[in-house]
């Protein structure tokens, strides 16, 4: 548990402290490997290495694949040869692909010597495929049947490779590498008698994806159908490798970090929060704060030209940080809720004019709600409260018609940003409240002194 | 596949048009039953049930516990009791439950008096937990094995009870309901010979959850383990149930849009964009809109009881939407980058002071660098460009200097309010960009004024 480890954290720092070694790794092993991991990351670069030749081997494997990578390329800088042979062999060859991918060119090339010849072909058979696609994120050790066999053989040869294989529950029915079907360790054991062939056992329906497929739509459909994993094919529909749950699940993690971080104007990051140094945070965060404050430079001069408007009517002034958040809020509505749909598949941009109409029609809702309540609060607040009679019921009708055409424009721009992003092939998430609270900000000063200057003037 | 479905989807509105039920039927069977979920919950409710009619038994079921709840009670209140009788028998009793507990009282009392007295019985218990529980999320059919089994026994027992349970791929070693340890099937194929015992072979280093666990906490534990099933436990240590990963992967998607709605200032939704009408969506947009207007009449009284500094300079209006703008933008980066790694577990109100730390000495770099540019481009864009020269030099000064300052309290805040809001148990989401950037619009104007104050006059 998370909680757990947290505080065993401190009772390990104690004990290392202590040089108690002995306790240290009666500890650990009572722990689970991604614990482990966990723990073998907050430690000092120094220390990591001397705690994981505590542990025992499958504990030490198992808890490699496990940390991230930062860790795992302090190990390896540790590691003698025959350390780094020990735990590379222990590893599938999808992590091993992934290790390889991240690691600087010398740690590569010791990695990969350390890999025996068939370990070796596999990483770079799955260094070839794009990043992020279904075949950098697959793996090519999975149980493979052939039709004919019986449900003795199948078993025979579930045992033979077990050990090697990702996930054995579903085994994938091939012939000449093509995939016909795929029958689960369930139905097998389900089988009437050890006789019954593979090929009148296995569910032939099956759905694949293709490895150029990005990785997130692969995850969403692992997610969608409940499956254990899902094939991958080449472009001749050749089964080559299969997607595991677990990896999903991280990519999905992974994704969501992502979009959650362009929606708030960070540029994606490579570390997690935690182990993320202020320069690192500064160097994913000044560009879009860079950019968006030159933007604003728009807004400026907007105000700028009202200048003599806003002299004669200093009260319009007061609202301008009202109606800008106003703004910016709504439009974050709708592109926070546009962003969501799009990442879960459930829009395309064919649905964009249907969306647009039902941001529309929302828009009206609360924008008639918003000038109403706001018309209110001018009244009640600034004029009777607060005594402001600067604030006539005249420039009250201005705010108020402004935050309702506001509104329209910010669900409007809103819903629609996010949708075009995704035609032409960028994240949707770019188009969130940042960017969009700018464009608001300027097309509603626009409406603003527009209609102030044809109302009041 | 998700963009093969949305394509099906016009061939078969095409075929029902059509009146071609056969072939409707025909195309339906080739497909997934979540896909054949989607599908119907695309169609007009009258449509809804007569292609729910067409499918063949099993796919009927699978389909249905597929479902949005909208599309299921469609269909519920469409069935004769037998066919109510029907779905529910081939319904899982947590599916079951889940079912009942999004559905009105009289279609819960048709539901109840369908269900047969054992599932009855695994309902309402499962009821009993709190929502959103690892109680509630669990479900009581999996398989477990007593100790001294032997491996041929262990497959006979699972053999005899796998129809029923929705993980069988790992077994659950119990004696008086206490959990002693795990076996998996892999690990029972492998065994050396039929007549070992499961006790030697089981995992005994068991993680488990309480029945009262946060489910998000529950799916983010099996996200990180990589398990297959979580076992929870009561309080008094007896096994009750399993939580298994594709609930776990539904949960955190679930989790995600929830964070991310609240992010945008959206209260969280029951259904889904696609599904949500224009006054689903006004409900859950409009409170916070109008939480967040009333609050800018802080801002607005700040400008104006600056009214006469702003009449005298008027220079500096023109730069209050940047001020406001880059300090919501800094300050939802740092909220983004705390409520992600608070809800991923990586970061604890014990963290507090060392993230207020790491987010003061980013907001040094980000302010510098804000401030040079911000002070070069007024100078560049807004005096020698455009030739405002109502921007002095001390106006740029009082603009870069409320910059800096504006960059730090927004960082300040922008991570410390996620914090307290997880240590006073609300969800960190709430205070995201739309809370933060009010709160630090108000306090970039009163450090705006009382500069120019201190500088202008």
């Amino acid at each position: 548990m998370a909680e757990k480890t947290v505080t065993m954290e401190r009772t390990l720092q104690k004990l290392l402290e202590e040089k108690k070694y002995n306790s240290v790794r009666d500890v650990l092993v009572t722990m689970n490997a991604a614990d482990v991991a966990w723990v073998l990351e907050k430690t000092e670069p120094d220390e990591t290495a001397r705690l994981f030749r505590l542990l025992p081997r499958d504990l030490a494997a198992e808890s490699f694949a496990e940390m991230e990578n930062e860790c795992r390329e302090t190990l390896i800088r540790s590691f003698s040869d025959a350390e780094l042979r020990q735990v590379i062999s222990e590893m599938y060859a999808d992590d091993a692909a992934d290790l390889v991918e991240d690691m600087p060119a010398g740690v590569v090339q010791r990695i990969l010597a350390a890999a025996d010849p068939d370990m070796r072909k596999d990483i770079n058979a799955l260094l070839r495929y794009p990043e992020q696609s279904a075949g950098a994120m697959m793996t090519t050790e999975y149980v493979s049947l052939r039709p004919e066999m019986t449900v003795r053989e199948a078993f025979t040869r579930i045992r033979g490779s077990a050990v090697d294989k990702e996930t054995i529950y579903t085994c994938y029915v091939t012939a000449d590498d093509r995939l016909l079907g795929t029958v689960s360790v369930k139905d097998l054991l389900l089988a009437k008698n050890d006789s019954v062939t593979v090929d009148s056992l296995m569910e032939t329906n099956v759905i694949s994806v293709e490895t150029r497929a990005d990785q997130e739509q692969v995850a969403q459909m692992l997610s969608r159908y409940n499956f254990l994993a899902l094939p991958v094919v080449d472009d001749d529909g050749r089964m080559v490798g299969i997607v595991t749950f677990d990896d999903a699940m991280d990519v999905l993690e992974e994704e969501t970090t992502e979009d959650m971080e362009l929606m708030g104007g960070v540029t994606p990051m490579e570390k997690t929060y935690v182990r993320s140094n202020p320069w690192d945070l500064y160097k994913h965060r000044i560009p879009w704060l860079l950019l968006l404050m030159i933007s604003a430079t728009f807004t400026g001069m907007i105000i700028t030209s009202f200048e003599n408007a806003l002299a004669a009517q200093v009260a319009l002034t007061a609202f301008i940080p009202m109606l800008m958040d106003t703004g910016g809020n709504s439009g974050s509505q709708a592109s926070v809720s546009i962003i969501r749909a799009l990442s879960l598949r459930e829009l395309e941009f064919r649905d964009i004019l249907r969306v647009i109409w039902k941001e529309i029609r929302t828009a009206v809702m609360c924008g008639v709600t918003l000038a109403a309540a706001c018309f209110a609060k001018i009244m009640l607040i600034d004029r009777l409260l607060l005594g402001n009679t600067d604030v006539t019921v005249i420039v009250a009708a201005v705010v108020c018609v402004t935050m309702a055409i506001t509104v329209m424009i910010a669900k409007v721009v809103g819903c629609s940003l996010p949708m075009l992003a995704r035609k032409i092939g960028f994240d949707p998430a770019v188009m969130a409240s940042p960017l969009i609270t700018t464009i608001v900000d300027a097309l509603s000063l626009l409406v603003y002194f527009g209609i102030a200057t044809a109302l009041l003037f």
